[in-house]
């Protein structure tokens, strides 16, 4: 029957410790300090041999609401208007308290993150899509791995262990269906399902899901999203699969939002992955520059929107679009390309006819788009798209041109387990399944139908460390 | 543990068959028809004290397409144009191949349903929102119990029990995970849960599950959609509600699209429940007239448009919002709206400038709003919000007008348990749950993100038909 390997024969435990935390990201690694800094011995289980899994690939963007680096570049920001702009790109659908706590706790989690794990962020604020104002911080590296590296340090000295190659695999319930414990999979491989061995660790506290999303996995997503095929390139790490979320579906937890599933906009289709082009197309062209559609050389979207409706209009032409800035614009971002411009993702032309021959645009049609798109720079109002001019935006006129084509990719997993303001996950009933905690990306609610990019993280470090303090505060038992 | 006591100590059982089916709305009735004339024995249960469920509520509208009636008035019309009308309402989160089966099994399904039933339609097909081409048939009454008497008499008929106030409670799955029968409550009072006694039904070859959908489930729909709490009228009848949903879900169902809950919006804010307003704002307003905001007495949207469209341009308008139709509309159409004029939820002025005034709308930007819309309509194209203008439809000018207040309210379950073209119903990795088939409004995915009108009955009864015949050719356990 279902559900029956989850419970049936209590195992002779292998291992015990007071929470469980499974998996090692930004949200895992949260929770496992907070659990540890709370009293609980902790046991951090990650199923490949490096920790880090799809966070130490991210761009390690973080939104921060009210912070003072805020304040001193006189940006006038709240909760409040935070939590506006989450609710607005996730059409509603997000869980009004979920929001909420994120954006509260969201400066404090910031602080936290520079001055008790010391982690360094570039010295800028930037205004992402579908955001009012700037409040995007940048770990330095651009990478979230900057982020991880220093959980990863805390830990060492904390002394909570990580158990590399172990896989989670079931639950492990009493009768009175709390979580008591999970069966794993020891020297598990990735590529190898046969290898390892079973054995179990008891959770004397409580468990942490902390597995991340399932941008990666073909099956369950395409069950969602029957247009998310193997065709679809993703994002994420290979392994960002379902497997954990069906287990934890099993045990009778609430699904929330499956089917939101979020497609990249700035993705290029010359490159496998997340590839460099994104830093161009994201940074640079949403902010200063335009997306036109290869067919009509116009204009199709406001690039600053959030994802959903940049990724929509996108894939409504029917063919990768040309993201175009210029060199001005480049050197104003403050951002390196190089990367993206050695691999060809990214190209130059020193007019805009060589571009257009290029792409194959129509080179009139293409110079009186950016002509109408100079005006409303210079107007510092775009009244055809209703872009929000950033403050140090220019006109695009000063060559070298730089473009990338654009074609969206599979990039996060909206949906998930339901989670309440305590992180405890939730059954089919509303009500919280004892001794199991979520947060992160596995868990759904936060972020609705779309989420805003730099709201990822700060959603995992938030409900890692609630879910984290809360399974520490959960009765031990002997 | 969860999902214990779906399986444990198999019971004694009460009663035995080769097919049960749950639920006793249009797809639980085809699927018991299709499975006696397969040659299964066949027990119905439903919970209420009476059979039909929401079905018996709604308004027995039917599409098919490429049926001899089009032919005659020379409607040229498809499946694969009936496939294209659904996945774009969808927004393409419909499955292709059970979108497919749809389309193409619709207009055989129709005429089952004539010449196997006896059900009686108006003679008139219509163009429903979202729909290319008129392809919509009305049960005479304008009433789905039409078709759910045609579908009691035929099992009557047939001699295949419907067990009354008898509630579905667990299913009872085999060591194999094999769906072999079903607890269910007798005697059963949707009012005092109390009532009643346990026992059990065997289902020798298959349960098939038609419990419908789960609009009136506060907690389980605001689970999915916040917005959507007791707040929020709903237009279904106050059973249906998750419980026979979750269970399928704690057998480890896949949950399809369950966030993706349909709010009709041509329901009135005047009335309770789905009343009589909706028969003058979809089959008169919608068709011939149009919809004002309540604040700039201009029209908002296609009024034609699917029901998704149209119920959030209400909704951002923020209060209910003003539809309006004439004289020369009412009787063009050949509906009767006695009752709502009767009740006072449609209202007649003899002028606009009355109408105005009851409403609260400027009267001169009233009228130049249907002048320009007068003008599309002579004009036979609708520049201002593409509407397609059907054929008979006339310019807004004779008294008196007709009026009413439109407000969204939950409407149907787009989300459900996964099911594949055979109905079988789909597990977590995507394969088949040994004896469960389901269909209707509880299994999810034909409909993607919005169901066009008049599309659910016909799903019904292609889907409930698949499943009762698929059900009655597993293998019978002895």
């Amino acid at each position: 029957m279902y559900g029956d390997s989850q419970t049936k024969n209590v195992p002779q435990w292998n291992q015990e410790t007071d929470v469980l935390v499974i998996g090692s990201g930004f949200a895992g690694l949260a929770a496992a300090i907070e659990a540890h800094s709370a009293g609980a011995s902790v046991i951090v289980v990650e199923k490949m041999q490096a920790p880090g899994g799809n966070s130490s690939i991210s761009d390690g963007g973080v939104a921060a609401a009210g912070t003072p680096m805020q304040r001193a570049a006189d940006i006038v920001d709240s909760p409040d208007l935070m939590y506006a702009d989450m609710v607005r790109a996730g059409l509603g659908l997000n869980q009004p308290a979920l929001v909420r706590e994120v954006a509260e706790r969201s400066a404090e989690t910031f602080q936290w993150s520079t001055e008790y794990l010391g982690v360094a962020y570039l010295d800028r604020i930037d205004q992402f899509g579908g955001h009012s104002v700037p409040r995007c911080y940048t770990a330095e590296g651009v990478s979230g791995s900057t982020i991880v590296k220093r959980q990863l340090a805390k830990l060492r000295q904390l002394g909570v262990p990580i158990k590399l190659q172990t896989q989670f695999r079931k639950f492990v319930l009493d009768d009175s269906s709390r979580v008591i414990g999970v069966c794993v999979r020891e020297g598990y491989s990735f590529k190898d399902p046969a290898a390892g061995t079973d054995c179990s660790i008891r959770a004397r506290m409580a468990v942490v899901l902390a597995t991340g999303g399932f941008g990666a996995d073909v099956v369950f997503r395409s069950a969602q999203d029957p247009r998310l095929t193997g065709e679809i390139d993703t994002t994420n790490v290979a392994f960002a699969t379902a497997e954990a979320l069906i287990e934890t579906l099993r045990v009778g937890a609430m699904p929330i939002h499956l089917s939101h599933i979020q497609l990249a906009p700035w993705t290029s289709p010359d490159e496998r992955g997340f590839g460099d082009g994104p830093r161009f197309a994201d940074y640079i062209v949403f902010q200063y520059g335009l997306v036109v559609s290869p067919t009509t050389s116009k204009r199709i979207v406001n690039e600053m929107a959030d994802r959903k409706t940049v990724a929509d209009a996108i894939l409504a032409v029917g063919h990768p679009c040309i993201g175009i800035a210029d060199e001005r614009a480049v050197s104003q971002s403050g951002w390196s390309i190089e990367r993206a411009l050695r691999k060809g993702v990214v190209r130059t032309f020193q007019t805009l006819k060589e571009l257009s021959n290029f792409y194959g645009l129509d080179n009139d049609e293409l110079s009186s788009t950016i002509a109408r798109f100079n005006t409303c720079v210079e107007r510092k109002a775009d009244n055809e798209f209703g872009k929000p001019i950033i403050q140090n935006a220019c006109p695009i006129q000063q060559p070298p041109y730089y473009a990338v084509r654009l074609w969206p990719k599979v990039h996060h997993t909206m949906g998930g387990v339901g989670i309440d303001v305590k992180a405890r996950v939730l059954d089919l009933h509303g009500h919280p399944i004892q001794g199991l905690f979520a947060a992160g990306e596995v868990a759904g609610g936060v972020h609705g139908a779309c989420r805003l990019g730099s709201c990822a993280i700060t959603d995992c470090l938030v409900f890692g460390r609630i879910a984290g303090r809360n399974a520490a505060h959960e009765p031990r038992q002997e």
